[in-house]
């Protein structure tokens, strides 16, 4: 395809899609003229990768090149969804060992990286509620422990079919999934709370 | 109690207790010299709530105000509470009705104002998600929902006792709980995502 059907069927204007092949994000096309390339289905998959991470998840661009620099590598899917996860925490204010957050992970009795920025932002949310002195904060990490793990096997079991062996929908997927989800659950929170709030009246 | 153990006990510092007197979000102490005044418990507690309102919950000085007048009203923690609610989440960028919003919360069998700023958020997030074409929203709606109804039971339960009394205790309660904890929620997910991901391999 063109580079305007590429534009048409991806939703990425044309400045946008000569930005990141200028950039490397996108390989080139074929060069069909000397003014003209074709475009396969590849580099679809690739832009809509590419623009999930940017538009979707706010990666810099040395993060989406983390990303796909992982992608080509022997463990290319789970390192880049690890980099793809690190880089929508913030960079973590402080160093591990965070012991707060490694207890925590253990009593729900995940495995996971203990040392990733994730693990940097449990670590700064269990200190802040442990500061304003709310209690029963055990009981709090099983409660939000189990709720967050019920919409993690769903955005997990999302990723299914053909979908499951495209590592670039993979990492795509994930992004998309916990960003734009992120903000579902909290308005849902929000919402059930005064449900909750006005039944207990 | 003097200014200066007001502050040590709020942990405020003396120029934002002033601050707050001369904005008339703390009320006057009793003078009981031409340069001292007296402060009490009262003072405390409401000095503690703005603390949580501006520091935790971003809320403006205008919302502050908002809730604070609230209170003093026939309905006053009710109506506190989804004042401050709403000044929780961002202003809406569309106007009602919110249609995905509305389906989802009767599914889920919610009563809440089908017109707030977050029912605004929900639908925005509904959108998104819809406008990215991520599958199975139902499911995604049922699974999220409960989710959050689970962390929504437990917040509000934690409003007990003598608290539960004090409209002032309660309404803080929620904003820190709210703000505070959907960041433990967001870290919780992203570490559950991975444990859920490696599993599945």
């Amino acid at each position: 395809m063109r580079l305007s059907e590429l534009a048409e069927q991806s939703g990425a204007s044309i400045p946008t899609i000569k930005f990141y092949l200028r950039e490397g994000l996108l390989p080139p096309g074929r060069p069909v003229s000397a003014r003209q390339s074709e475009y396969d289905a590849a580099h679809l998959d690739r832009l809509r990768l590419v623009r999930a991470l940017v538009d979707v998840g706010g990666l810099s661009l040395a993060a989406v090149r983390q990303v796909l620099v992982a992608l080509e590598g022997p463990h290319g899917v789970d390192v880049a969804v690890a980099i793809a996860h690190g880089a929508l925490s913030p960079q973590p204010a402080t160093e591990g060992p965070y012991e707060r957050a490694v207890a925590a992970v253990r009593r729900l009795g995940w495995q996971v990286d203990e040392t990733s920025a994730a693990m940097a932002r449990l670590e700064a949310a269990l200190a802040a509620v442990e500061a304003v002195g709310l209690s029963r904060q055990q009981e709090r990490v099983d409660t939000f422990g189990a709720a967050a793990m019920a919409c993690a096997e769903f955005d997990v079991a999302g990723v299914t079919g053909a979908k499951a062996r495209d590592p670039q929908a993979v990492v795509a997927s994930v992004v998309l999934g916990t960003v734009l989800t992120e903000e579902l659950l909290l308005a849902l929170r929000l919402l059930a709370q005064s449900d909750a709030y006005r039944r207990r009246r």
